[in-house]
């Protein structure tokens, strides 16, 4: 059955494998009216592109993007936005002879599991590549946020084992590094640290957060569709993500209620909260505090040094990962992060223009007026 | 739009509030020819029972469920399974003067704030009996991988500060005490810290692990629909958790590639792994080897101890909420993680059917001989 | 799996046998604030309801609806709305000896392909029963539109060979005959002819038409969720519809470009169409004018003549089907195909909601303010 | 939201404009290990392309097809397949006038009036080019059902009032004749009635018959999926189509139960049925015999003569619409019946494949050994 779709109202498709032809995704159900150019998607994509620092793969891929339909007169038309970017850089000889065995930490012997056989290039469908497909449609989801007035923003909490200190937390900072934390100290101690497990032919992992600003509260459906629900979906289903907290997340489990619970206050003539202990949801809603969460981003499964593995013959061997690969993933992730962020945030905006009856009449009322 | 529905082919839609008629469940896409009786469904639901012990609510519930529909001559015939119970301990006077504040912790001002109002006795539809849908639909789940050979099994692993020690792990004591820690000595722990807790008129958080076993590898779909992606989701979903991690989780940040991967093994003629740090997923399909995963669970947000709030008003005041609540969740919680565990895989199993096309001609001619 | 679920946005789930315990839904997305109480409902179904004239079954049933859920201080709430009506005249003993064969031109067959066996009581899940559940939820979104000033209005076109002469046409008329006929002559021949083919123990097919007025432009989504063709899926879903025809249906066949279009006029200031032959869509969105759709309804099956079929064990037997059955199903159908046009449309003018970014803006900003 | 989407299991997604960069479709939830190539889907293309007699529009388009993901070493591996035919002869030009106003029989005021303007370009989204994707897919389709022994096919049966003659009903014919009717002497009928009307710049509709042979009884889900009502719907949802029936169709209106009933008898051991009034379908699921049913297509809307409409300004204006036009949708349309048929089914099988828990056991018991 399908599984490369995500969203309800706005909802993404997502195709293509690292050595095909290309990759993309058609966006149905974005709301027409949206000023959109390729250039607002080729920035984001950029923040994922290869080949930037020593910390990602030397793969160069140009990773242009083309609109291929949705956009008329440089706005969105209503109709679906099929975006693509084509594979300059295939190099599938390198992975030839990954054909006959199972790497360790990677998707082939599932793939064959469940399908019978695979595109073993590159990793086909289970490559890097696949988040090109989400960056893209982020990217307009990004701005339909933007003209709402809500930001979504994610970077590097912890490299390895080196997380930011949040007395240095400095967000422009993460722009300024190569790994994209907001504190230039831990930068610079994860960088030492990255370095140094490179050296040792090995791989490091991380853990992204991501803020949002600006959401009016009650974003998000009761029940199964809450909107945690919803973000710790979009979040672990990108590859390498092994976990998803909220708030005070994983925490919780030690603290009592009275400590964990936020009190609510009167702010400037508005409800408010004391703390932000729930990172920004209660009952699965958005509260109207910042929503805050984190994902764990596990060490890059492709590692030159020798592992342990079998072949597609059962038999037991010592491969060594050679081909171009990431050392972390966690930098060129960030932006990932925010995109399926920002999908899941547009989509369950639009669901919710449904929930009052109210505001249902007053806005057919308008329309046919 | 449309939040109480989860599943895509094994499909889920739950209905009911605190003190309305009842709660229940309808199931549609459930096989024909499950062997299923209301016993089977009130073994799940009595776990998950009110009134047990000094660690759950006073409230007394019978909590007996009746099949509606979808079942004749003691099967399930392929058509939707209604299954309702009723509520028969409803106090509204309880939450009458809750109707005027926004309880901390609660979805009373986000409801508020969605929905223009809200049905306040006892928390309505986020109250936790919303989850006894959730149980009596894991129920049938349940049965289904029974069938297949499939398990799954969820514990407290944490109570408050308390852990099991896993080298005193003994699944038979989870269902000795009423804590369900599989670790005696752990048990009797948070059992001095509960009531040192409860003695403050505080409440209690902890942490559920799941262990499945028995699953064939391929299950789960690439890309967003992921089983990991589809657990998390789900298990995010019910009402009081904040975080979910699957196999090694959050601490695969600080791990590296070569500790972090496990190597491919032949066991008994079939691949294996040697390790289980994937927590039993590989690029979201199962691997063949445990699926392990563990959900953060908050301390119960109603205590009797004073906390600030907010009015409908707009003014700051004190409460302390009485009545009757849990003085922690995890216990009774447990089920309800190993319902919407059992709910997602029983989905993603039949999903999976159609992922050959040589075993689709398979059954197919046998279907038409 | 699943097909018991019908719409995106207001989204309905039925449940129930004709034997079984009851016969209900859930309605998942209706809007909260909608006035509603079991009377609302009550008044549809009993235009539904067996037992009142001698063309209908002449089984009695009470058929009293209940509101389980989702509805607080006589309003919806937003959350799920779980209606039941439970069964009260079952006689399972008239339909022991129909388990043992297939009743032509019944669902007998199919189901025990499908499933393996059936519920073959009274029909089980096929029988006409199941639409008490598509009326109840019906009777939701009539209200829906009725607060956005949109009618839904359904009548019998034709009884047998009779059809209403449009000249005579009056729709009052047609809460005046038993025969749902809106042209008291047409009426008094279907009537005759009626009670002829019953005397020779046959039944009796015909044609409902359907009138929905008050709708704005632009209602249905291009490509595979037009208006049409969600009201065909929706229409020919009632169990004996075997045709969807819209505005001039079948006829523009044989017509030409020059005859069937419709012009563009303007009336009172506002663009309107000098005809309807499209009846009331283009390109799958209404186009302002009225929505009028017909649909073709087969003779009832179960017939007191003698049939040739063939048993269980594969041999060639007659029968004649007694029991308590409608010789004709379209007067009672008529409310079914109002439901489920007005659930069609209730859906799909939430799911407009999404469709202009300037609009989203405005709701957005008037939410937060 | 979204309505670019078809199916559950197997599930398209179109996208693509008349004069756009180009058109296309991405197919999620083919099953791996279908041998596909290029050229299975460009013939059935062709069957669709423009330019190939004198009542097909002389827009020439290549219409050439690029498989774009989810095929390696000629294999379908499971993964979502993007397929695209970019545009080469658009003129847009031709279309600059039409910005202004509003065409009768189409969709110009419809898309205004949801989207706020619109691609005006060709008819932009509402072109029947935007069935190319819907072609492409159906290609995939086919084979999957040619595989499991299924065969669908479409053919004229009227043009303007020109009706086959079932006595001289030869399949053969309709590949033959450009008018694609299964009867030679209704073609020459057709074409020199086509041929006067076109010369009174008009246009002209008819009837698409579509047969589907192969089927394993119990396809289609009881309730709201229904085989016929899943049918309804992707075949209305193709543009021009006005009208769908099943069987005997709107004809059962004048028929009684024991003329309408199809007996069941023995066939070679087997249960069969005597006629099949019923078009294949019995309670929403097939029940063996061969399923029959009709779409009634519209004359194309864009003629030559004079018409009356109104500009964006409000005015009233007449208007004569050139360009490059089909005479006649029908002989083109017919393979976008087949292709819709065929998506419908595939899908609907792969849904069935959970229908019975004794085959989900063999299935899967067969999948872990």
């Amino acid at each position: 059955m399908a599984g490369s779709e995500y969203g309800r109202s706005f909802r993404i498709s997502t195709w293509g494998e690292s050595h095909g032809k290309g990759v993309g995704v058609v966006v149905d159900g974005c709301p027409a009216g949206l000023k959109l150019d390729e250039n607002d998607i080729q920035l984001m994509l950029d923040r994922r592109k290869p080949g930037t620092s020593k910390f990602t793969t030397p793969r160069k891929e140009a990773d242009q993007v083309e609109i291929l339909s949705g956009v008329f007169d440089g706005m969105t038309t209503g109709t679906p936005i099929s975006l693509a970017v084509m594979n300059t850089s295939q190099r599938s000889q390198d992975y030839s002879q990954i054909a006959s065995y199972y790497r360790p930490g990677h998707a082939d012997y599932t793939f064959d599991e469940k399908f019978g056989f695979r595109d073993y290039r590159g990793g086909g469908r289970s490559s890097g590549r696949e988040t090109i497909g989400r960056v893209a449609a982020g990217a307009i989801a990004k701005k339909i946020l933007a003209n709402l007035g809500i930001s979504v923003v994610a970077y590097a909490r912890q490299i390895g084992p080196v997380k930011i200190d949040d007395s240095r937390f400095d967000l422009d900072e993460a722009f300024n590094n190569e790994l994209m934390m907001p504190d230039a100290l831990a930068a610079e101690q994860a960088r030492a640290y990255a370095e140094e497990t490179m050296a040792k032919k090995d791989s490091i992992g991380g853990i992204i957060e991501c803020r949002i600003n600006g959401l009016m509260p009650g974003i998000g459906e009761p029940v199964f569709d809450k909107l945690d629900a919803e973000l710790a979906k979009s979040i672990v289903s990108i590859g390498a993500v092994k976990g998803f907290e909220i708030g005070k997340g994983f925490e919780v489990a030690s603290m009592t209620g009275s400590e964990n619970n936020d009190s609510f206050i009167m702010s400037d003539g508005k409800v408010a909260k004391a703390s932000n202990n729930s990172g920004g949801t209660l009952g699965g809603m958005s509260d109207g505090a910042e929503i805050v969460f984190r994902a764990a981003v596990k060490p890059t499964p492709s590692i030159a040094s020798v592992q342990k593995t079998v072949n597609k013959q059962g038999e037991e061997i010592e491969v060594s990962i050679h081909g171009r690969h990431d050392p972390m993933i966690v930098p060129r992730a960030v932006v990932v992060v925010e995109s399926m962020a920002a999908i899941t945030l547009a989509d369950l905006i639009l669901v919710n223009m449904t929930s009052r009856m109210d505001r249902i009449e007053e806005f057919y009322k308008k329309c046919t007026k």
